[in-house]
């Protein structure tokens, strides 16, 4: 619908804003006074958790959770906190996937990764303690009033993340690899890695629209529709992902690229070529904008999102 | 206090019963159907996260939490829910844990670990997918009618698995090998393995009796002191644990033994001797057994669970 707004011009600004805060926030909940207890915390293990989640990254994901709580004229300060907790999420299992027994990668975002900062045992332990943390602040009454509400989002948080989600799809993907003996001779077919993908990314993605929603206590319809929003999203965002594989110099990356077609993996690049590829992204970049339709010009911002997550180019 | 009452006759019978309701459970939170979404759930994660949270171990802090809650008449499945979210905590830890990177652990309750039966991304993997799950069951609307309780319930679960707590203590573990090539000359000293216990294993131990409490909606001072009984509980368990160590045959235990001492850990066996630690487990689960006062002859059986935990042969 070309009548109702699209906030593209202020998109960069707004997100380098969020982004900001949600630096700001992540310091504040990993600093040595944070959580206080009774007992000191083993500085080099937080010093590994700041090193995998503070210094980059578009934190796209809390933009995603706030820009949606901000439909429903939720308080900042709570949209924001409940954006980090899915960005502890985001780091947890990239500082996991990047261990030398999974993807094996020795740089993210222009950085030694955790592992190769500091060591595979630590690597781990920060990923767990991330993870941990995440529920740690989703659950916290600072996030909302309502005990309920929070009771939900950790639900939806955890439902995104563990086997049917994320860490579920990140399992399909190595077996896709050939990891365990057993893929498919031909690689796996458009559905296998629609399912794929929409675990490994497009979960966390579409939980971070929806704690938007519960955030907001939306309505059972306005979930639903704000859910599409964010699986197509998702879905648009990792074949953006993959063209950029293909496409992208490691240095716009900071990260090694053209590893998935050295890795054999099936992507949708593969499966419908660069230009069916570009064309699928866009469609449901589209499906992604029209599921906002009743929220009219206050999702303009999300509009926008749906666009950049598709035409990014790093 | 010798007039109350002490069900230690009554527990083995009492434990097994837990531990069989557990499993139950435990089984049917990871059968393929269990929390069921719109796609299908990648099955060898599944068998890994089955492999390393069923079929054995004594499900302590299960117990823990279903003799806490008992104190308040909480519904028991409330509570074996509850607890099952706390055993599926410890399951990824002994996970993560028995990892290479790690303890290097081939065995565990006499079979291969996760990693050596799978492999070592299976099982990160799985201790992160069983990790996830434990947030999933906590805030589910089975395990307490109340969100204010639930959400309650999942942060004293955080904040006893994560830096300031289980991971945090797993890592001072690590650092007092000489890992990372800092490790004081001498040895940690008492405190500072104190310390390092009440973080790795006592936070956990001491949580599952706090969640039991946060079920019943327990006063603070009813809570505060059954946080007393299952700290002290928790630092004789793990006197109990070091002194196996070092007197039980790997048969006994189903798994390595004599262990710490190959590595140089301290221990309070070693800083206070085999006698001195001996003396200084019973005067923990004494002072574990007298925090039970205010409760009387319902508290029986969390007596007999201190002595249990001091005295155990495996």
């Amino acid at each position: 619908m070309s009548s109702v707004s699209d906030d593209s011009a202020d998109l960069p600004a707004r997100l380098a804003e969020n982004a900001d805060a949600i630096e700001t926030l992540l310091d504040a909940l990993l600093s040595p006074v944070a959580l206080a207890g009774e007992v000191a915390r083993p500085r080099r293990l937080l010093d590994a958790m700041r090193h995998g989640a503070l210094g980059g990254g578009k934190r796209l994901r809390p933009f995603l959770t706030v820009e949606t709580a901000r439909l429903f004229d939720v308080a900042p300060a709570q949209a924001l906190r409940a954006g980090a907790a899915v960005e502890l999420v985001h780091c947890y299992s990239l500082v996991h996937d990047d261990l030398p027994a999974m993807d094996d990668d020795d740089t993210r975002r222009g950085r030694p990764t955790v592992h190769k900062a500091y060591d595979e045992a630590t690597a781990i332990l920060a990923g767990d303690s991330l993870l941990t943390l995440a529920f740690d602040v989703m659950a916290g009454p600072e996030t909302h009033p309502s005990g309920e509400v929070r009771a939900n989002l950790v639900l939806a948080l955890a439902r995104a993340s563990g086997l049917g989600g994320m860490a579920g799809g990140q399992m399909l993907d190595l077996a896709a690899e050939g990891r365990f003996g057993d893929a498919p001779a031909g690689g796996l077919d458009e559905p296998q890695i629609r399912q794929l993908q929409a675990m490994k990314t497009g979960a966390l993605l579409a939980a971070s629209v929806e704690i938007g929603a519960l955030l907001g206590q939306a309505s059972e319809a306005e979930r639903a529709v704000l859910v599409t929003y964010g699986k197509a999203l998702g879905a648009a965002f990792q074949i953006a992902d993959d063209i950029l594989d293909v496409e992208a110099t490691p240095e716009q990356l900071g990260k090694a690229t053209a590893k998935d077609e050295g890795r054999g993996k099936g992507t949708l690049v593969s499966a419908l070529g660069r230009e069916g590829a570009r064309r699928e992204r866009d469609r449901l970049s589209g499906q992604a904008v029209a599921a906002l339709d009743r929220f009219g010009d206050k999702a303009g911002m999300l509009r926008a999102a749906a666009r950049f997550a598709a035409e990014r180019r790093s």
